[in-house]
């Protein structure tokens, strides 16, 4: 049941030598839905071992060129790859128009079929679902429309503790009703407790990811108790009026959004190229939310499991 | 007086996570053109220190997307570094159609012209010439118009000896004919031989660049002679019939062609992601011509000076 993030790209608008353009690879369940897709995420993807097989979900913020530039070759590899599965893109609706008008000149012979689905960046909709996850939208504030996303673990059942099954003699029909929470009748109608047979369930795991965007307390909600919040600090806080006029967010902007929001650990990225050390970016949001940590392409950062109480 | 040429890229059609996308950048005379420019290429830029300001000219063998889909983002980068110059762009002229309707969405406010340069692929032309460099177009054979580039230095004139300006009192209105080769009448009116005033010119330098393409005979007369040879070499000789399929050659194909032209040194490149190890490829055009080398991506090859005998 892993839950993981790896980060592919830490730069904002134009990559430096140390960091790639904005991509980030969400492993749920075995399931790596890619966010965002700057130029060069391909390659981030190949060097990162991540199989172009397991990625049939791509969420696109915004179309500004670095987070998009890198779908064209993506794209492209896999048509080469012979790749036979649908590709779901969740995007601005703009982006099939200009995908549609690429795809006509450099890729006629396509393999396989590109299902665009359609966000509205002002509305918190859900727009995936599978067994185990859900991803919604969060709107955020930025110079054309703009929404992140989260994704959330369906709720996990209660686990059978060991051996119960075998000592209590339950039969297969009665164990989903068990990890649902109901008491056991056994064979000598004797009631055993729920808390008995099973332990706590794990909690359901979130991820938030919320670039581009100016400060806005509108997100705070949206990404309420996130176990994982990706928060864009394109700036240091001296910086402050350059991030709104860029409608960006400094370190302290980040912070207090994962502070408000209760976030459990916060990771700051998308740096402005100025930054050849992001550590002061880093000193400024861990002043005011301890648990943050810079956005490092190639690293990843597992969300474990724990129980509920 | 520079000559050098620094590989970028040299993956064909898919990068591997140790090797780029087709992209080199030739250094001539401080005058950095940069020749293809697949994805990625401007953090392989960036790696490899070359200054964006430095490119004024990018010239582009064909519309295949690994040649390509890294101008969407050197395009991008150069706006937001607040490029003044124009940019020069040399291609199939369906280009300019497709940056045309790409920069109407994605750089509405660009800062500097793009001055389109349409090529004939089909004809040996003059493309370029300024006052140290001319450049040319190779047609090559490829499934979609596709042309080489040579890149040849104009003639230099002869060196004057250390101090024969002033042992031989020559005023300055005579160096000029001097370098060209006359002969001087000195103040006795005694005539001193060119010879004795001059060293022998050095050998204008030159660069060819040939992918994507299958063998063709054609090219051997349009680099004969060259200094530096690069001919893609896609596939080994064992799949000569993939690369006669796809319209690609084999280590065996570059290395004719630069036997028979008498090329000084070879590098072979582009080659198949499926090659781990390219070495079996260099093996077998070594067998063919000996001063092959391999493209490696951030290798420099610099070409000497040296004088004509």
């Amino acid at each position: 049941m892993t839950f993981e993030l790896t980060i592919l790209g830490s730069s904002s608008a134009v990559p430096t030598s140390k960091r790639n353009l904005t991509a980030h690879v969400l492993n749920a369940h075995e399931r790596f839905f890619l966010i965002d897709c700057g130029e060069g995420t391909q390659i981030q993807i190949r060097k990162n071992k991540i199989r172009f097989g397991k990625i049939d979900h791509i969420f696109i913020s915004h179309l500004h060129g670095d987070h998009i530039f890198g779908l064209f070759g993506l794209i492209s590899t896999f048509n080469l790859l012979d790749r036979g599965k649908d590709l779901h893109i969740y995007s601005n609706p703009e982006l099939e128009n200009i995908l549609t008008r690429h795809l006509e000149f450099f890729e006629r012979n396509i393999c396989y079929n590109i299902i665009y689905h359609h966000l509205n960046p002002k509305k918190n909709e859900m727009i995936y679902e599978d067994r185990n996850i859900i991803v919604e939208t969060i709107p955020l504030k930025h110079r054309v429309p703009t929404c992140g996303f989260k994704f959330t673990e369906k709720p996990h059942f209660r686990n059978l503790k060991k051996n119960v099954v075998r000592d209590f003699k339950i039969p297969i029909s009665k164990i989903q009703g068990i990890k649902e929470g109901e008491d056991y009748l056994d064979e000598n109608n004797e009631l055993i407790l729920n808390s008995s047979l099973t332990l706590a369930p794990y909690k359901a795991r979130s991820y938030a990811y919320c670039t581009d965007t100016a400060y806005s307390e509108k997100i705070i909600p949206l990404v309420k108790d996130v176990d994982l919040l990706f928060h864009e600090a394109t700036f240091c806080k001296k910086m402050k009026s350059q991030a709104k006029l860029t409608s960006h967010s400094t370190s302290e902007d980040a912070a207090n959004i994962a502070l408000k929001a209760h976030a459990k650990k916060l990771i700051v990225g998308h740096f402005s190229a100025r930054y050849k050390d992001v550590s002061p970016i880093i000193d400024e949001a861990r002043a005011i939310f301890q648990n943050t940590s810079p956005a490092e392409d190639g690293e990843t950062h597992v969300i474990e499991l724990s129980r509920k109480d």
